[in-house]
């Protein structure tokens, strides 16, 4: 509510336009105005179908069950249940046909819209075959986001020709996502082959001295190549949220 | 050089259209024609006003003077050294009566171009007083790469109504560099306000547990706001690297 | 015993007012007489309504009913286990009707006085729904020893206003106690909104750079917001013990 | 503003009571209210004595005069710089003979009011005589912030007889800061002797395999003692800003 | 290819005794030349009986079973499955009568070809009998890749005449990996009695202040013996790459 | 042997009163004649009742069984199996009705010698009654290695009295073993109360801040009692060896 | 006080042989009786010739001389400044001639008494040249306190001859102190080889992965070999502490 | 001395041959013999122009002097002092005038037999130019111990086709040091594209989450490319030690 909205309201209500209550009732909510912005903001992803997101682990399938159920009635995107296992589904799928479960990516989809297909897409980039549940989560919570998605797996340093063979994925993407574990070093080398941003996400692949993924996470972090911005260990669904924002810009 | 432009070439010289010698230039070139394409980049960039930096650290005043030297003859735009001192900004001052000292920033440019001015702007924004000279160095970047920028300064958490007060440049940016030390909280609570991609920046300022900015770090990749990238304790370069390929999407 | 107590003592000894071996008992236990003091002060906490408190893990069934069989008798106070699984209740349940089982905050009680209602209560604040069996554990210590207590749940900084909506509970406590996980930031934010005694407890809750904690921690400790004191990791019972103490200055 | 008041305003508007310029100003200010209040807190705080604080490192000299010198004219109170050293003293000093520079504990006050003596005193403990400028800085806050102070000096556990025999200034006080370095002990010591709560400040002091305070500060993190509340290695500042906030309960 | 052999493909094409697009195909495989190169390398190893190796963990038995059946086709080379429980067995076992399971190295061996009897052979020595599965995992990984092997158990440190009395196992071996836990002391130890590259396995082997292998790793890395190479926390097959690669020079 | 010895081996060959066949055998095993000091050194201690020890994790019940008969067979000592289960005391059982298990201690022991009582014990002192299991492992291995043992339990720094009430306890012993988890202040209270060696034991009791031990390791590490020696985390096996060796001097 | 002259006391009291006032004097100071037997332990050191030891950081040399000036006069036996400058020995040396200055060791010694010479000796051993200063600090530290000392320096592992070659000088000792920094293997080497107590300081001396003396610390807690006890970082004064108490058993 | 040659020796003394005391003095020496073997292997070494190596640090002038001199009459090869400063280099000079100063690699060189020219050569190659003086420590060292080396620097991986370009530095060397900092990404990559053996160096070039050579340490270790044995941080002195070991099997 602006200075002028303000004193538009209290003309009205001396003028007798508006009456005391009603006018109460503005003001009241008005003082988390910039807050409340950020609600509206929230509508309109809602009406975009950039969909709630339920983060399963920790909820009881009551709770799931009920925030879906809620959600199917109030909007008209997809629905996203991340983290979420079989039961997860199953229950899910008690609701509506529509829910999809995405093993790899432990993710539950209720889809009611169709991904989008574009050339404005996010590359999703992996550097061995056990970082692919991580990309996964990136990848389907990107396209539940609103986003067109290629995936580019198994091309990590140590065969850098399977790299170099498919660089023209990295080269035409908007924004580019680069899982791995064990050194991360795929990050640096993206990094210094593209112009476009890189969102890199250090996963728990590995052993001893990777120490739950501390290895990636420091060498992405320490990285040569300018330009990356890394997120948690593991954090596919985090990396997703950041490559959608920068896409839809 | 694509498949087509191979076989147009082969085709020349068979038909004597070029010379085996000349060929054989073209094609010796093309083994790292996808890397080749990393550096045509670059000469866009330069033509573009996008700048090569120096990292003053480690390099002797001989060196970076023989590199702006030879800068200023091949390229037109500004030109950036950064990490620099009194020293750097001296000798570099003997080559170019253009150049100028960001002290903060610890950052020399050499201004050949002015800095743009836009509503498509880089918010820089920091926690206290003590993290300006790294939110220093991410704004000069940001503008030497050819980005507006605004900054909002000393908004930390624990006086959040200075934060909202000034929620608007926040909400009008494109892209959004967070600064913080200490435990780093204003990252999640900008990304908690926001729909753009947030870059937080965690700095050394602190003491004791701080244990040279790994508090602020910690916090910032495990933030409870999704979408956010971490960049290297006190890295503002980097995190203005990576806004700009965001905001020159 | 005071000096003068002591000479009062002899002097009785002297006058064969009191025997000698009377005398030899009382001075024997006088050595710790500063030691017992807080013997005696755990007299009185017991007159007051204070409990022991039995911490489950490592004690068998038959130990805990030991306990508590003992305290049923020597005391009138509510009774308190915490950390206390579903078969501690079942043991404690087979001694005693008056035993309620907190599953959240895995917290036995045997109620025999009723939780005080007053103004003058401790706050238990948390950032997200995880968090909340910590800050159960908080909060049922805390009413166990005898303090009103109100809960503010889930207002966590990504959505601030959820947070600012409810300040009215935070500045009317006379305590507040802020349990949260992965970075911790609500403790700052609260901390600068209020000028009451904060108490910060760091949770588990998290993965990847969390490890188990410790973002949090270092979190709370190097807040920007002066004068919070942190407990360690998920303590929810060390939280309120300190509360408690606080708010019966 | 209360929903009532709010009310009042807007039936004073309608009556011609207030004119629509003046309601327009005070309706202006509110939405930050909550935050508002906080001012409001400040404002009450000043009133009672309770300074403004200064911290000295990174602010230049003239930076530091400024504040002090505005703050001579807007309030009546004592002003403290905290981190100072002997030029912050004397820059300080030129702006006013009632300057006092407190050596051990690294602070500048202008005393314009006397320190209270109160039999409602912090203790502020030390385990031996290197932890004392960290226990100064948390007792000249303390007293600065309108608190009576009682030192308790070298009394560490390796001599434990030295505690026991000055166990009354411990049980005598209203809160106790307890400072130590290398293994942190006497925190627990303490916190068993004693029913008030309890401020940790876990020092440097140390060497080898105290990491720099980490050993004193996992130490009372993990205290065997309850109800310990711990700040950040060396934080003799905000421990005081703690046991003054639980003191003026 | 070299610029004599294009120089040459050129010429062919432009006399016709090459067509363009036979010339073509050559070509576009040449941009990653000495990427190819690798491959070539790979070629070589399999004719010379170096095996691939696949991986275990993380593969479905029908991958395994897969890439099995296809290496029985493709080789002739012994064929080594790592990191193998007794199901890999089994899957593979299906395939192939030549199947070996070696438990204590949790490896399956297609064996097709004999392990090479030489002086020329790879040490492998272990401080306790613990560290014997890593150790079996790097000398049956180096037999599979074309090497003698011969073993040196429970040879630690705490009792030295065990390895003193074994010393020209070591002293005329080509290679020697060392494999301990706890404190790793083997490695120094036996670094100092031989001129040999020494490759070191840290294991983590261990409990409290071990730390998973890092006492190990740490003190392998700091060893005051020169010239020791060390690999990731319980990596024999890392190790056993080494020093076939140095065994085959 | 000496010099001297080995010249009236020579004098013995030259005179033919030793043939050159009998004297190479003696001669061949002396290279290590320092360490088969300490084989001899074992052979006394077998003579004195200082037993084998066997730790049982990553043994077969199969190969216990296989030492111990060797044992019963060789030795007259006691006989101790250290780590052990209910199934590895049920293994040993079966090959001696003089098994007796120890199960706090999880220790095995074959006991064939009274143990001894002694006015020079080792006091195994423990602050909570969780860090039992440790202290029981080092003190049934103190007994077994032939020294008297007195206990003092649940004395923590909590509630010092519990210690200085049976201070006698640790005065009159030769050697004290502190064993304590969380922040392991016992140990320096101790250590400042009494003039023999003290070996502390930290134990990984505690959760959060704990670190699996690490807050007691370093605060025994950094304690401010002198002379204070400290082992590996849950080592109450390693303490009593060290509490042996001086207690036997 | 024993309860037998506690009762003593009062029959002297009734009988009138000791006057109420006497009798208060003995009793008051009973309290801490069992604390103030650390008290008349001490003097008893005192006339033992163990000195106060006086640890120099952090004192100014004002209060250096003060303490030494009252021990000149208080005591007889031979005084020890430990970590002591030159400077500090100039201070001394003002005070007495007796004043003596082991630069190596950092320590200066007011010789008032000869060091013993005896069978019954600590030996002092390290690993290279660099870590001679901290084991000068214990030697000079044990003969202060009254026991025989033995060095044997730079006998690291590496060349494990060395040590082998001077292994009498360890089997004969009755207390061994090693000092070692890098990886710290020689604690377990001569672990291995003696069946004395071995204390172990792990010293700084290193770089990289060292880490302050983190890799020589977590080697000796993990030692393979049993009954070695640990001491912090550097800390040769901690160690000559407790071996002096066993050698003195 | 073998079986046979103390038959002989026996013999000998028998027959009159060889006196007593002469076959006591070879006997005497034999203890160690093993061992000796190490010295009779490092006289080959001398011989072979493997000259001692001084470490500069924690040496005085006049004892580098010492060592120097002794070296320069005992021996012929070259001499090397490492981590040696102007200073080192001067005293040096004052000896003898075949001092080199190499100010890059710290390394002072008393160059008395020429470096060798070889095709089996060592490649040093390092990621940045910052890495280079721990680059020109391993290449002295490598050549001073008698093996060819080249140098390939700066081909970092943020710009691969700078390594690309210069593979065949890489393929042609027989064994490969390399060096990096920040996320060390460079070994990964180039342990891909060989199958010689890589020694990787860590170096503490970076800062922030660098840690001091932390990140690129875990990344080394953790390489997705097997062979790799990891050194010290910045040691590379060691990686010479051991490439040279390789090269000279």
């Amino acid at each position: 509510m602006t200075k002028k909205e303000i004193e538009q309201l209290l003309t009205a209500v001396r003028s007798g336009a508006l009456e005391v209550g009603d006018a109460l009732e503005q003001i009241q909510e008005m003082p988390y105005k910039d807050l409340e912005y950020a609600k509206v903001d929230y509508h309109r992803e809602l009406r975009n179908g950039f969909p709630e997101v339920i983060y399963s682990p920790g909820k009881s399938l009551e709770q799931i069950q009920g925030i879906v159920a809620d959600m199917l009635k109030r909007t008209k995107g997809n629905i996203l249940a991340s983290r979420a296992d079989e039961q997860v589904y199953a229950a899910i799928r008690e609701l509506t046909g529509d829910a999809v479960y995405y093993k790899d990516a432990r993710s539950v989809v209720v889809k009611r819209q169709e991904y989008p297909v574009s050339e404005d897409y996010i590359a999703v980039v992996t550097a061995g075959t056990s970082d692919i549940p991580v990309a996964e989560e990136a990848a389907v919570t990107a396209m539940v986001m609103g986003n067109a998605v290629r995936r580019l797996y198994d091309v990590g340093v140590a065969g850098i020709h399977r790299l170099l063979d498919n660089v023209e994925v990295i080269n035409r993407a908007r924004v580019i996502i680069v899982v791995a574990g064990m050194e991360g070093a795929l990050a640096s080398v993206v990094g210094g082959l593209t112009d476009k941003p890189v969102i890199a996400v250090p996963t728990s692949i590995g052993y001893g001295a990777n120490f739950g993924g501390i290895s990636a996470l420091l060498g992405m972090l320490t990285s040569c190549a300018s330009g990356i911005g890394v997120v948690n260990i593991d954090n596919g669904f985090g990396a997703a949220c950041m490559a959608s924002k920068i896409n839809q810009l």
